[in-house]
This record gives C-alpha cells, sequence and structure tokens, in this order.
C-alpha cells in the first residue's frame, strides 16, 4: 500500500523529513510507499511555499485535519507541541513520528507513553543519530563484543549559534515552549546513544549553565528573557557500573555541531564525531592506536545503497535511513525503536540532571 | 521552459546525475525544470531497472533516439563513447553535458571541441569536484588575493580498489576503451582543478606505473590483460612559474578516496581532502597555523540551500550543484564552465605526461 | 652560588629532574648553577644505580641526611611520605620542590601548608604541565583577553596503563600510601591547569569509578587489593560562574597520556593535548576554526632556548622549564607560582569531589 | 676507553651534537664513553661563548687542530667544507661524522668515499632522521614485511623559513658554499629515507624552483643572490619498479618542518610526519584504517631509555640515538651505516634530479 503522510511543522526538521521521504524511492526501493498529502503550520504564506518545495498536495493551518487524512504524522513541532497531536493520532490509529525530545515536561511524555501503550499505531521517536551509519556500526561493535565490558561512556554535542549575546532569541531560548535548554535539546541525543550503546542510567548529578539573560527578539530587536539553559554538564552512572561524563551547549565558541561520542571497553575503545560524519575511530582489541576507518564500504550499516567506498554521505543521510526503518516498521506493524517508552526514558535522565541541579544532589533516574 | 533530458549510460555516474536531477526542485527551486525523458544502455533488463529507480519515462538501445528527443545528453557511457553522441548531439543543436576525461584520445577531443565551437548549445564537461563548497571556497580564495602568489600546487588522488591483483578486471583497465589509466581519471581531475585554480600548464615530466598485468574478469574469472596504468605522477611548471606535483593510484592500500590538493602562495595557504569533505585547512595572512574550516556556513558556496552550519554533506551533492550550474547556463544560453575546451586543455595536459613517460624528457604542453 | 641539590626518591620523577637539572647550563645559562649532592632511597643497590646514572655525589638511606647536607630538597617520593621531610626541610630552611598531589591527607596537606607559610624557603608543587609550552601559551592568551570571558573548561587525563586487569598492581593502587586514586594524581594536574586558567573553584559534584578490585603484586604475582579508584569524573562550578567538566582514568583503553584540556570563552578558544606536544589549537577572534599552531616559534614561551621552528620538543622538557623557574625564584628569594598555598587549593577540591561521590550531594570547595 | 671528540662547527649542528653526546651517560649508559675536547670555529668570541655552553675543553681557529688532538671528528660545517676536514681526518685515522649532504659537488663527495675507504675509521654520514623511532619503526616494519611489496614511496619536506622575501640570506642561498638547494638540504633527508626503506634509485625526473632572486645580507641588509632553488620536486623510479613523489621548500607558506613520507604496499601503508614527532600512521594488513600509533612503548625503537608510553620525546632525542649507534659502531669497529657509499648514492640522486632539471629529460642515476 502507499502511506499517506502529513506533516505538522514545516522547519528545518520539515525540510530533513520532506528530504528523505522524496529519496527513498532511488535509494531504498523497497520501503512501503509515501505519498505527502498534507502539511500543517500557521503562517499561511510561508506554509504554502515549503508544501511546494517539499512536494506535499495541500496545506492546512488545523493539525486535526491531517489526523483525519493520513496514515503517518510526523510532529515536527515545537516542544510543547508534541503531546496533544501526537496522542490525538495514536488514539485515531494514525502513526506517528515525533521529533525529540518527547515533550516539554515529564507528565506530557508520560501521559504519550500511554497513548502509545494503547494504540496499534507505531510511536517513533525521532533520534535521528542512531541511523548515522558510523553510528549504527559502533551498536554493532559494541554488540559483537569488539570492546569487551564498557566502562566508559564521553559524550558532547558541542555548538556556538548563540555564543554572541547578539544572536537572535528564538523559542528554544523560552522554558515554556521548549520545557528545557541544551540538556533536552542536545542532551537528548547525547542521552539516547548512551541509553542504546552502553544501557540504562541510574543515577545523574548534573549542572545547568546560563551565560545570557535576554537576546534581541528576532521580529524587532526587542530583549527577551531566555529561560532556559544555555549549557549543561552531567555525570551518569550506568546500571552496568560504567561511568558516563556528558556535556552540551549552544555557546562553544568554534564549534559548529560537535556531537561525539565515545565509547571505551576493556578490550577497545570507539568514538566517532558528527563533524566528521563518514569517520569511525576503532581501537580494536588487537591495535596499538585508533583506526581512523571510512565507513562507507558496501558492507557497512545503509551503505550499498548509496556511492562507492570514499564517497561519503551527509548529515541528511540519517534522516533518509531513519524514515526507511520507521516505514518499514509501519509497514510490519511491528515495534520501531526508538519509540515513545525509549524516548520517556530519555526524558527521564534529562529530568534527573535537571533535578540534580536544582537539588545539589544526585538524583536516581 | 521544461527540458526534456536524456542519458546515455545508466552507471555510477547515471545514479549520480539521476539523483542530482531529481533533488533540484526541492533545494534550488530557481533551477529550471528538467524531465528525465529518456536513457540509454546496452542491457535492457538493467536498464529497465535503472529507468524506474531513476525515474526516467522510458528506454533505448539506441543513444540515437536520445538525440531525436531531449534537449539536454547526459553522456555517461565510457570514454570511448563520448565522441560520437556528443558530437551528434551538438550538431542537432542538443546541450550536452559529457563525463571526463573528454575522449579516450587526444584526437578525439579535437573533433569534440570542433563540434562545440560550431554548435549554439552548451557543451560541459563533468568536473564535478570544483562543485564541492570547499573546492569553490578556494576558487573565491584564490581570486580574492587571500593566498598571494602561488608558488606550490600540490595534488594526490589517492584510492585502493583494485590494490588487490585478485580485483577484477573493469573497463578502465582497458586502454581501447578508457585511452588513459590513473592519469585520466584521476589525474583529469587533478588537472582540471589544477587549470582552474592557479593557471595553464606550461610543461610536464610524467610517469606511469602498471604494477598488476592482469586480473580475472568479473563474468567468468578469465584472466585479462589490464592495458592501463595503475598509477601516475608528474611535476608540473605553470606558466605562472608555480611548481606542481601531482599523483595518483588505484592500488593505495589504505587510501578510499583521497583526492587531496594544497596551494601555497606568498601569503598563505589551502588545502582540502574529499574524504573530509566539510572541512578546509586555511592558513590565512595573519595566521599562526592551518585553521580547520567547516564549509558548512550559510555564506559558503551553495550552502544556503542546505542544512544548518556544522550539518554537512557529501559527495552526491557536488553533482547537485554541477547540474544547478549546468541547466542554468542551459536556460540562459550561456558559456557553462568548464566547458569542452577546457576539459580539451585539460587533456593535452594529460597526453603530456603520456608522452613524457614514453619519450623520457620534459614535454611542453 | 651554587645550590646542592638533594633527591628523596630516585623513580620516574628522579629520573625527569636530575635529566632537568643536567640540562639547564647548556640551554638555560642564566639558571643559578646546582650540585647534585645527595640521593636518598630504600634500595640501596638500585639507589647506588641511580645516584650514578643521575650524577649525584652519594646516597643515603636516611632522609633527614638529605636536609643536613644540602640547599634544596626534591621531595619524589609516594604521596604519604610528602609532608614529613618537606616540613622537615622548610623548619631547616630548605627550599622545596614536592610532587604533587602535595599530601595523601588535606590534613597533612594543611599542615605542610603552615610550614611553608613559616618558612623563608621556597615551597614549591611540581605541576610541571604549567611549563609545557603550548600550555604556557594558553595562559599567555587568556590573560590577554584573547578568549574573552570563560564560560566552558574541559579536561580530561585518560591512560590505560592499567587497563588490563593483569597489570601489575602498584603504590597508586593503595589508598593508605596515594591517599587518593585518579583524582589525587592526574585529577589534581587538570584541577590545576583549571584553577591557573580560569580561577577558583566554587564547588564540585564527582564520582569515582573502581572497575578492578585485585591485581597481582609485582614481586610474587599474590592478588593484592585496589583501595584507590581507576576513574573519576566531576563537574565544577568556578567562582567567575564558568562550567567545567573534567575526567580521568587509568584503565582507558586506547589513550597512552590524553592530558587535553579546552578552554572555551566568549571570543575565543583554545585546547591541547600533551599526546601532540607541540600542538596548541586556536580559535580566535576573527577566525572560522581552530588554527593547528605548532608552539616551537622563539616568541614562544622557553622555545627560544631550544631548537628552530617546527623542530618540537618532548614531555622531559616541562621539567626542565619547571626546574628553570623553580631555581630562578630560590635564587631570586621570591615566591614561586605554583608553590604549597597553590597545591592546597587544588587539594581541597580533590577532596571535594570524593566528599561529593561520598556523600552523593554536590560540595562546596 | 674514552673517545676525545672535537667539532669542526658550532651553529645549530653543534648545539644538537654536543646536547647529544651530554645526554648519552644518563640514557644510554652502555654507550662509549666521550671527552668533548675541541671545538674550532672563525669568530672566536661566538667560538669561545659555544664552547661554554657545550661543554668543550678549549677552542681553536684551525681545523687542522682537531684533527690531531682528537678520536672522532664532528664535521658540522657548511656543506663546501665537508671533504678537506673529512678526508684529512680519515687519512689520520680519526673517525669521522659528518654532517648531510656529504659535500657540494659530486667530485669532492667521490673524494670523501675514496677516502673512507682507505681507512680504518668510521665515516658516518648524519642522516638524523634514520634515528627517529617512528622512523626506525618504519624501517622494521618494512623489513617484517608488514607492507607486502612496496608500490609507493611518497616524500614531502615543506618549511617556510624563507616564504617572505624579505626574510635574511643565509649561507644555503649561495650555490658556492651549498652546492645545492632544497634538493640537497631537505631533498637529501627525503632521499635517504627512500633509499634506506625502499631500495636504490634507478632514474629520476626533476625539476628546481626559484622564487626569490635576491635577498637581504644579515649584516647590513644589502641585496644578495640567491644562487639555489628554493624548492624541488621529483619523480622517482626505484629499481625494485616502485613509484616515488617527492618534493621539498623552503617558501611553502603554513609549514614549520613538514618532513612527512608514506609507504604504501600491497598489504599495507605507513606514514610519518616529523612535525607529530611521536605519532605513526599504520594500515596493517588487517585494519580498515590507518591506526594512529604513539611510538612511545618500551617495546618501540630506542624507547626504552626514555619515558613511561605516551611520555614523548621531540627532534633532538634524533641525535642522541644517532650518537649512540654511530659511537657503538666506532668502539666496535665495525660499519656505521649510513656511510659515506650510503651519502653518496643519495648525492647521485640528488645530482640526476639537478641535472633532469637542466637537461629536461629523465635521468639514470
Amino acid at each position: 500500500m502507499t502511506y499517506d503522510v502529513g506533516f505538522v511543522g514545516y522547519g528545518l526538521m520539515g525540510k530533513a523529513h520532506a528530504n528523505a521521504l522524496a529519496r527513498l524511492p532511488m535509494f531504498f526501493p523497497d520501503a512501503p510507499a509515501t505519498n505527502r498529502r498534507i502539511i500543517a503550520g500557521r503562517d499561511e504564506d510561508a506554509l504554502a511555499r515549503a508544501a511546494e518545495r517539499y512536494g506535499f498536495d495541500r496545506t492546512t493551518t488545523e493539525w486535526r485535519d491531517v489526523i483525519d487524512e493520513v496514515d503517518v504524522l510526523y510532529n515536527l513541532t515545537p516542544n510543547d507541541l508534541h503531546p496533544e497531536p501526537s496522542i490525538a493520532a495514536l488514539e485515531a490509529g494514525v502513526h506517528v513520528l515525533c521529533e525529540k525530545p518527547l515533550a516539554s515536561t515529564l507528565d506530557a511524555a508520560e501521559e504519550m507513553v500511554a497513548a502509545a501503550a494503547n494504540s496499534a499505531a507505531q510511536a517513533a521517536c525521532a533520534f535521528n543519530y542512531r541511523y548515522v551509519p558510523a553510528v549504527t556500526l559502533m551498536k554493532r561493535l559494541v554488540e559483537e563484543g569488539a570492546l569487551g565490558e564498557i566502562r566508559h561512556f564521553r559524550g558532547t554535542y558541542l555548538q556556538d549559534f548563540q555564543a554572541d549575546p547578539e544572536d537572535s532569541w528564538i523559542w528554544r531560548n523560552d522554558a515554556d515552549v521548549a520545557g528545557y535548554g541544551r540538556v533536552g535539546d542536545v542532551g537528548a541525543h547525547t542521552i539516547d546513544l548512551a541509553r542504546w550503546l552502553v544501557g540504562d542510567v541510574e543515577r545523574v548529578a548534573g549542572t545547568l549553565s546560563r551565560f545570557v539573560e535576554e537576546r534581541p527578539h528576532p521580529d524587532d530587536g526587542t530583549p527577551t528573557p531566555v529561560t532556559t539553559d544555555d549549557a549543561y554538564g552531567a555525570l551518569l552512572r550506568f546500571e552496568s557500573g560504567a561511568q558516563g561524563v556528558i556535556e552540551g551547549s549552544r555557546v562553544a565558541t568554534g564549534h559548529k555541531n560537535t556531537n561525539a561520542i565515545e565509547i571505551i571497553g576493556t578490550d577497545g575503545a570507539v568514538r566517532y564525531d558528527v563533524e566528521r560524519f563518514n569517520e569511525l575511530e576503532l581501537r580494536g582489541a588487537d591495535d596499538r592506536g585508533f583506526q581512523r576507518i571510512s565507513v562507507t564500504e558496501p558492507s557497512d550499516p545503509y551503505m550499498d545503497a548509496w556511492w562507492p567506498a570514499g564517497h561519503g554521505i551527509g548529515w541528511e543521510h540519517s534522516f533518509v535511513h531513519e524514515n526507511y526503518e520507521f516505514l518499514t516498521a509501519v509497514d510490519a506493524g511491528e515495534g520501531y525503536e526508538p519509540g515513545f517508552a525509549d524516548a520517556y526514558a530519555v526524558q527521564t535522565v534529562v529530568d534527573a540532571i535537571v533535578e540534580s541541579h536544582e537539588n545539589g544532589s544526585w538524583t536516581t533516574v
């Protein structure tokens, strides 16, 4: 069958997912067919332009219209808008791919998990970095035991798009909308990878930093309060006993998208930085140092679909792979991972970090 | 108007250009519209599958059919098939994008240049690496004088896809088809960049290496003679007085696609390696060392069309940019660069390297 | 005058400091002259060999003999032996250079600070990494304001010399001798640099990990308990408001001596890894990316004493610079930094990390 | 016995070798003992300062005095002064370590080889880069067959100490003194490593570049002609059939001491850059990418003499190792390598490159 797909939201994530859907037929011909049917948003002009660019049949300013018309809903809205459309869709039997973090509060996230549990539809959360071939290969290496027992997880997600106090205010600066600052945005990615690759987190200590108290509004330059953190740091103790140290920032001058993780085990270690998208560094059991691997061989995850060895892909391709896996699961009617329950587990870690910051104590997840 | 496009050839380059055409509307909406109308090849089954994947309306085993039906011909065949369809198309007023090197012999290339000169249609040669944003930025830096007067050009293009003597025979191993070995294939890319970035080459010394004399045929494993070089090296003297040192190999163990160039001037230097696709290293006039630049800002060439800073693109995107520029020139009716004359100039350098190898002397281009 | 120097301890640090003293006359001819007079230790045979190699006049098994004979004492013993000889020397007016951490307990460290305060002699603590030219240059950059206001400090000190549970037991595994595990050994280095480069630490959260419970004794292979941590992680809040994230490990497979720090400010960032000894990465205010700087110019700290630009030095040279500064201060009679008070301040941070680990709460320093 | 050593020359090489001799007893206690007896030079004041710094008993302005007094002569003069003192010493049975290149003309070099052949004394040429542990390890890997059959040698030696036309004139700019420009100075190093690691060179093509015609004299700023090349490039064909591409420059903006080589074989590849002194990159037969190896383990060449793993050494240490090997050979009375014959073989390649440049043809070595 051909799945009718609807988006709520048409910003960066709308562009990334629309592109992913458009590219599946040529590169993953066994992916279920989709029809980009309807896209919802507030600003009718911008929406119309987006619909044309992204190849949607029609637009709406009412997200409920989307649910009525589609088989699959992509919820690409700011965090506080994740629950209501997602829950409504699941209640209507419509599959959902919701952007991360799951919600702007843990309570809302819990309601979403409940809705997912009560629905036969797939409820997916869009942690796209699992679908970077180098990261998927990391998972394969961990599962094969190439690293032995994991002792250290190190994760950073450093950016500088708000390093300058004069950088415009964005919705991610607003606690009411975003719920969290860096810890909920990039921290959620790091924590999802930590849980996926190393296992459950038992307890955390965390700290949040706000370096800029207000920023000019993009519309008129009005100083607007920043109510979310600019940076976070956290210590993790995994259930396995492994130690984790993670941090994230939007004011880390010199870093564009340093989403980097390292996993160190008894027998080996592996590390990756999204800025060198196609490169994985592996120190195998018999190696004297880290091998710099070009994750572009046909035997590497997803790479047989693309180009010859050494001809790398980019950030957007992680969305293609994510959509491929999601739609395949939708078609199979079987549990996509990471689902809402995984995303909720991530959010409990995020919340525990915030709580640790506020209470000044280690917090059990 | 919407341009009808036809491909001759459906291999890797077919895939790369079909993808490029498919992506233009979403990312470069001002690009002329195209219709993937017809694709030609020999093997009907494979062709039919390619046509479906790549989105062509119909197939043919006669390349002349393509010329009859289209406004633009993409000649994506092995080198010895470049001249005839390209010339026929140009004579028919059909625009041509021909893969590099221009032809398998310099004489044939000369005929192609003549046909281009006599036609009002665009005659483009597909040197896609000019359209890598980091490389386009290099050009901008050179033109702005950021490097001062150029003294050194260094270029390598190292791969290992035939490092093992048991790697299958391919048409690039056949002198009758390919005309040249590494010097014509990857050497042509390096020389095109050298000419574009530094200027005309006055004379060369060259050497060719053949390390493997025969390889198993992919069909039945029959030992099949290798009649082209596995590797080349050359010294260049530019008209400006600059010194160039270049080399290429398909047996360079450990290298997947090390297409790397460095330009050193009196005031600065810049270097780039395709394997780190989004990274440019620049040593500016006031710098103490090379800056590692993420060429992903909206102000970087072509990058405003794609993703936020730090969210890199991949090899295939160079084809999108190339197609964008080519089709824009087709629509404008104005001279695309690099055209057949540029490609011919590249080939004269390639030929001079071969001649130097054979004669044992420096050769004037 | 020529200073008589005595060592207590003849292990790795004995070798490093003896070499440093031996090299001063040739490379820093304005350094005060020294005479390596006496060296103390327990094992008479090993001591005799060390004395010959390191150029000492005579040996003793009584550390008190050293104090009687010298102007300057180098206390290069395990941590629990730092206080008594150091205090005795200071009371006798003998200058002291004591290895880090200052002591195996905070109480003992406090007594050492008191002794230093009551003595006219210099009381130095051997944080040699301050004297790596790239690190000294970092300090210069911070002080010149090249980075603006500091927001992030990131420090790791990863090694794998005990990654294998079969690696021999060493005194650093014994809490009674070492006092602390990684946090006191490599953590002390990281924290000293943090304080020097960013300022005082206000509060911390910390965690300690012990992955291996016993190790074979080097003498006979007897399983011997490990009573110190194999790894630590900590969050720092500086008095300035900056955020710090640090960690250290002796079981970090693949890392030999990854003593790496990064400082990120409003205007720039700088980072350094001891494993690439002569390289500093600087992202200045006008740069698009990190410059990779070869800290080997005559204008770089200490480098005019050595070799031409690009001809790098090694780890041992940090000790030469340290000894140069220490002896110069001894000769001037003026306060060397870092002294015992600085080392004590470092140790309060170390202790707070341990306390946070034990209490499960953020701890004020 | 203790060997009396005399230097002719007290510049950079005097400093490097004096330091090496001074360090041997502490780190290589089995090295033959030496006495720095006499040092010769022209400028009496500078010479006196050097003698004091470098630890020589006395000075002379007559190099013949040195030969009369010593067992071992270090000839550290500009190239045109290599032959006479070296030959005189060898005729007197005095061992010689002569700096590279062997002489400023091939004829003079030939006379030196003859003198060496007729003398029982050791005649060594100071190609110190063979004694960098990472390079010695490269040799070990090649000999063990870890790379298989060698196909490619790539060598660059890029510096920028004369990138600016206003950089002072030095004796290396004078053809009468230096004999050669870059090709004889840094080219000799690269060619020595090429021959040592890959084997004899059969024929070459070469090019020389002079970008700056005159430079200010250091004494008074007088414009002084530059009569040697600023840069060279060359293609090598080894007797084994391997292909070599090498180049060197003193005007390569952004490069301080990029003495880098790569050897690519059928089974593996290895590469090294002196600027990252302790790092070797190895792509072994079973590896997917280059391993970055810290050549600091006790099992690595010469490294058991120094510091623990991960605590790297610097450029000067290559001279310590060189002196250790040289003096050990002197003491054993057995053939040190590389000797004058090796250095002559290097010079024949250098000369062939110059000849190729002048004649415009490939030149047989």
